[in-house]
């Protein structure tokens, strides 16, 4: 990794994740079996300001992996502009108007679709960077609180 | 996922897929711990023509989980025009050659640091799918065999 530009500020990190997280369509998504295989996918994701929604076939591995295992990794943006969002998930189902905003960012309706419920993924850890000079004050949060 | 051309043959997917692992510089890299903590970090490799060499330190959690637990999954290309390969790691180190190689494609040099052994990744299993409509025909390479 070579160095491109300044490092950013914390504040230009969480202003740029937060543009990633709202604008962006898909993430890439780390699963892993109980007996630690691990599985990556591209999906689709909507962020509520608190949680992101993923959907995918209740049989693809993804799936499998998190009704077993719920801790997973997600990525968003490009190998040299990073966010890094460690994460677990739960049951949770979106409400009505964020199942539509997924449909809609998405462009796929996972609502009609047979065993296809949606994953609620809640952050625990983000972290931003572009390259090795911003490896340094890449976290941006911790513990589920962001940095102030 | 949306529709956006026609599915590429197998013979230029396999073509595609050759492109980006000879010129592309970065790959996602998913591992897992041995209780199934998956972990995703991208890292630059080389592609030997049968392996891919990738190099991090050993006390980061990529090389501590493969250390291990071998397999990975890595990603390479973009979130719409993945390169997707299955792959178990070994000890076994670059020639000079590779490893010169590898230092001027990824404009990084591990060969200097200390506790900074490459990692070799064997792919047992390629795909490359760029939407929705390129998931029928996606797979490249089975059991360690490009498909005719």
């Amino acid at each position: 990794m070579t160095e491109s530009a300044l490092p950013r500020p914390l504040a230009t990190r969480k202003q740029d994740t937060l543009h990633r997280l709202t604008h962006d369509i898909d993430a890439w998504v780390a699963t892993a079996s109980p007996n630690g295989t691990p599985y990556l996918m591209p999906l689709s994701f909507l962020w509520t300001g608190a949680h992101l929604y993923l959907a995918t076939s209740a049989t693809n591995p993804t799936a499998k992996n998190l009704h077993q295992n719920p801790h997973l990794q997600l990525t968003i943006g490009t190998l040299r502009d990073v966010v890094h969002i460690t994460a677990t998930t739960d049951p949770t189902q979106p409400t009505p108007e964020e199942a539509e905003a997924f449909a809609t960012k998405a462009g796929f309706d996972p609502r009609p679709l047979p065993n296809y419920p949606f994953i609620r993924a809640t952050p625990t850890k983000i972290q931003a960077w572009r390259e090795s000079n911003e490896t340094k004050g890449r976290l941006l949060m911790k513990a589920g609180t962001w940095l102030p």
